[in-house]
Formats: C-alpha cells, structure tokens, sequence
C-alpha cells in the first residue's frame, strides 16, 4: 500500500492506494466521520459487487449506511440524478455533519461529488474509485459536476473530498474496454510530463492489461502523484492545471458528437489527444514518428486513434462551446514533445480542420 | 459612501455602500471584469426599475450585458430557476471568464450566486442588493442556495462574490412591508452582540422608516460592519456565524409551515427572535422588559411578534428538519441578554413547545 498527499493547505488529503482496501474502509473512515452513519452513492453495477463489502466493513466500526443508488452511465449525469441524491438525503433527516461517500467510477464520483458540495452549502465527502479512470483521474482533484444538454460538465464545483480511497482489486471486475478506457487518461501523465513514464508504459503495458497487481500499483501510483502535483500548483485550474486537458477539448466534441454514452471518456480522450497530436505534428513539434509512438501505445491499450466521418464544423462548434475557451479564443493543449505539453491558442479554424479530419476516416 | 472590507483571505472584497452608486456602477465593475460582456440576472419588479440604469452605466465603459430576468418571489427560488440561468448563459456562450451580477433582492442574489458558483465551476460574481434584506443580510458573507420542497436554503454553496455594491437610493422603491422585513435583519444585530447599536435604533427607527439617507447608510453601515466581523471570522459557519440565525430556527420553521413567499423572511425572522427571545426568558437570561422592549422595536418597524394558531408538533418537526440541527440535536440561538447572543443546544422538545406556544395566538 502506498499512500500519496494532495497539499491544497487547509483542504489537503489522503490518498491510500494498495489492494484489499476496501473491506478495511472503516479504519480510514472511522476517524474522519462527525455522524454515527454515513450516505453511499453508488450506482446499479458497482452497489451488487461492492456495496455490501464496504458496509460490513463500516459496520466493525458501528457506522450505518444510506445507501443511494443511481442508474449507470453518463447519459444519467444528469440534474436528475444529482437531484435525486439530494432528495435521499433530506428524506432520510440528513444533516450537514453526515459524509458523502461516492463508490464508482467517475461518473458516480462527479455527481456524488457535485452533491456533497451543494448539500446545504457542502458537507464532507469520501471518493472510494472502482474504475481506473476515476482511479488516475476524476477521484483526484476536486472536480465535481453534471452534465447539461448544450455540454459535458458545465454545471458543477470545485470541491475537494476528504480522502480518496483506492482499492486496486476492484478494477478485477471492470470490463476490458473500461481497463482500456482508464489507460488512456495513464498515457496521457506519460504524455504531459514525463517521459520515462511513457516508456515504462511502453514496457509494462501488456502487464497492466493481463490485471498484474504490482504494475496497476505503480502505475496508478503514478498517474495520481503527476495529478496531484499539478492539482497542488493550480487547484482552479487557471494555468498549469490546463495541461490535463490534454486531448480533452477535442475529446469533449467527440462525446457531444457522437452521443454521451456511446463513447467512453477515455476512448474520446484517447481519439482527441491524437488530434492535438496531428496539431503538434502540423506546428513542428512532433514528427512522424512520435506521433506513430502515440498511437500504437494507444492501439496496443485497445483504443481508437481515428473517429469515422463526421460533419467538421459541428465539431469545431462543439469545440467552442467548450468551457476551456477564454475570451472566445479557443486554447489547445498541444505537445511540444512527448513528455512535454503545454497550453497554446489555437491559431484558426483551419487548423482544427486539419487536426480533426487527420483522424478521421474517409 | 462608506467602503467596509470584508477579509476573507484571497476571497476578501469590498462592501461599497452609498447614494446615487447605480448610475456610477462602472467605475467598480470595469476594473473587476475578465470579458467584455457580462450577465445580470434580475426580476421582473426590479429589473423594470433599474436594470436600464445599471446597462447604461455600464456601456459608459464599453461593458455589454445579458440581461437574465427570473418570476418575482420566494416562491420562484427553485431549482428550475437556478436552471434557467444556465440555460441562458449557456445559449449565450458565456464562459468561464464571465462576471455575474444580481440585481435584486434575496432571492435573486441566492440563486444568481449559487448559478455563479455552479456555472463551469464557478465563475466571478458581483452582488447589487435593491432591498433592505439583501443590503444588510444576504448579499454579505457569500451564503447561496435555492429551496427544496423539504426545506429553505437545503441545496447550495457556500461562494464569495468579489464585490458587495450597496446604493441605498433603491430603498426608495421598496414597499414599506419589505422595508420593515429588512428592519427584523438590523434589529437582530443589534441584539447579537451591540447593545449601543439597539439603543440606536430605538432612537433612530422613525428616521429609518422615513427614509432618510443619512440613518439608513449609518443602519446598513452597522450591519453589515457586524455581519462583515463575524463571517471573516467563520466563513463556512462552524462557530460564531451560527449567532446570526439568532430567530432562524424558529423562523425557517415558521415561512416552511405557513408556506414560502406567503411570510417575508424578515417577518419570520421577528416572530422567531420573540421566540427565540420566549425560550431565553425561560431559561431566566431575559426578564419581561427584556422581552417587552425587543416586541416593541419590531412593533415600531411593523413586524408582527406572535402567529395565527398553528400545529405545535408540525413546527417542531420543521425545525429538526432545519439545517443547523447537529448530529441530531437541535441547537438554538437565544439570549443571554440584549447585545449579547449565544447558541445553546435546545433541552427538549417541551422547552420548543414553550416558545412556540409563547408567542401564538389562542
């Protein structure tokens, strides 16, 4: 087990990363909870697998649970459900002493997240991720929201949980194309700033596809000490926190493109950051060859590095919707190498153009 | 004009307070602003009034505005209308850089401020109070929130705006039971914990239901000097915030039993610091004149001090489903004496019976 530190000062936390965590819950929890019971928001795939092992392991510490459970996908990030939990928690006399406790993926932990947050103006929250993806990124940092029609994650807050919680068994349950969906955000660390990260990616990444236990540790040990680093500098991302952005303005139009749901966050993101990759390649900063490394990294993981043919102009609309736009000007996060990425304007729409119809299928 | 600073760490801002302030808008708001535009949520009793005058002291900068106008009334603080503002900010390509104003009362300035703390994760906000209410209670400290059907203020945020600008010419279009509604807010300070500002009040209340300038800007000036000292001092309401509440408990119970919007919060307020004011007697801190005196200044301000006849259990059951309940425990605001406020946890349910049925009519 290794346990990392996010300094935010006064909202600094633990996070406890190692396998068999989850049925010693209680022995984290115990000390930080103010109520003798606690509510856990978890969704309709993780709750038969997982809900029950977190409760007995709060119950040796004589803590209850409201147990809130939510339908599963992105498609219900939704005002709705974000609704729901308040409406769960005000019918069962909550109160703002009790602990949020979110057990899922991401899309489980922004919602929950955005709940704690909002519940009569915030209460204590406890992120437990079962997904990759929310392991190596959502579960980390603060970011909490829900979706809205006109875009993903426009309505929400920064809100940073007590601890994050994570227990490296539960990704033996996650289907492969999730697995796959999580590595993408872990090349992206590789990507952004550390480029022996990336080639130890290159060398262990059959490792972490077959599940091996102390590669998923070092891994997701990783990518959350690169997250909490740059989350430390810039919680609000103003500046550095940007550069997790990577592939994800590109990203976030694919997934409005094609339908919240139908595609994975990672999958978009895995797509997008080819995209920002053919932006670099255009600008000079990457060569055929990098651009090669990328994507075979990203095809040995099993994701998508092209999209099939879509209207272009709706998705630069999409783009621009995005809420990374700063006084109307779009900003990319581009790749100056790899191991080193950074945030630039982009320069035209054509440029989009070019970025977005290299990967694309004809 | 008067400037108070209320200092809140990198969070902290100026309160301006003053005459004529409207029409010279700009020479604060330009220096504050990251776009050329801005949003202005207000209603539509307000915004008829002075939402041309703010627009038009913008331009003199060369400041665009959206105007979001929401129904008028308590009734109207919902999650559908916390929505619309999305729905409009969204539509209108606002981004992250985009400053917020509410141009309102209360209930603008909560919904628009919780919209503020929500929109892509929080974005700047600028609170231009029109009533009594918001100038001295509501637009200070950073408190937003909308109402659920189980309760007031039940889902919100706690979110700082970057600038308080108070003109007290708004008083002047503001109907006398409203003025009187703010009146229960000013009275309370001086019952926290400013026995001078009391005595001042008794002296000065004709003055201020006159409307004259000079005791107005000095009421506003005391008030939210007090409220200003005491949030610096518990932003997020742990401790010593919890003494301006003083009449909530009791209140909240009163505006959710006799339905929102058919009570003036500071109608509430009065009726629930005599309650308040019931227990404390009976714990022998306040004597009969005590009592007296303070339904006195509430009578002067028009502010009723007693209810119509109502379910006694049903109040209680209100009151326990209040937010300040602590694991359980109901705690209350009541006096040890005149300018001297304390929270106490409440003994049993037949000391709230006590007050409750202190000040309801037969």
């Amino acid at each position: 087990m290794q346990t990392l530190h996010l300094d935010l000062g006064k909202h600094s936390y633990p996070i406890h990363i190692g396998h068999g965590l989850l049925d010693r819950a209680h022995e984290w929890i115990a000390p930080l909870i103010k109520t003798p019971r606690v509510a856990i928001v978890s969704n309709e795939t993780v709750a038969p697998l997982y809900l029950d092992r977190l409760q007995n392991a709060l119950e040796k510490s004589g803590i209850g649970a409201l147990p809130i459970i939510l339908p599963e996908g992105e498609q219900h990030k939704t005002v709705e459900s974000w609704l729901a939990i308040h409406d769960a928690l005000l019918a069962a006399r909550c109160e703002r002493g009790t602990t949020l406790i979110a057990l899922g993926g991401g899309v489980v932990g922004d919602i929950a997240g955005f709940a704690a947050a909002t519940f009569q103006r915030g209460i204590d929250f406890i992120q437990i991720p079962t997904t990759l993806l929310a392991q190596v990124d959502s579960s980390v940092g603060g970011k909490t929201g829900i979706n809205h029609p006109r875009g993903k994650n426009m309505i929400g807050a920064f809100y940073q949980p007590r601890m994050v919680l994570i227990d490296t068994d539960a990704l033996a349950t996650l289907p492969a194309r999730e697995l796959s969906a999580g590595l993408a955000e872990v090349i992206k660390y590789g990507l952004i700033r550390n480029t022996e990260f990336f080639v130890w990616l290159e060398n262990h990444l059959d490792a972490l596809l077959a599940g091996d236990a102390a590669a998923l540790q070092y891994a997701i040990g990783q990518s959350c000490a690169c997250k909490a680093e740059i989350v430390a500098a810039d919680e609000r991302e103003t500046g550095e926190r940007a550069l997790l952005n990577l592939g994800h303005t590109f990203g976030h139009a694919l997934e409005a493109e094609f339908g919240y749901g139908n595609w994975l966050h990672g999958e978009a993101v895995a797509v997008g950051t080819m995209m920002a990759a053919a932006a670099s390649k255009a600008r000079g900063w990457l060569n055929d060859a990098d651009c090669e490394r990328i994507a075979r990294l990203f095809e040995r993981a099993h994701l998508p590095v092209r999209i099939p043919p879509a209207d272009v102009e709706r998705l630069i609309d999409w783009m621009r919707g995005d809420k990374k736009v700063a006084s109307g000007k779009l900003r990319l996060v581009l790749l100056e190498a790899i191991g080193q990425a950074a945030v630039h304007p982009a320069r035209d729409d054509e440029e989009l153009q070019t970025a977005l119809t290299a990967c694309m299928d004809d």
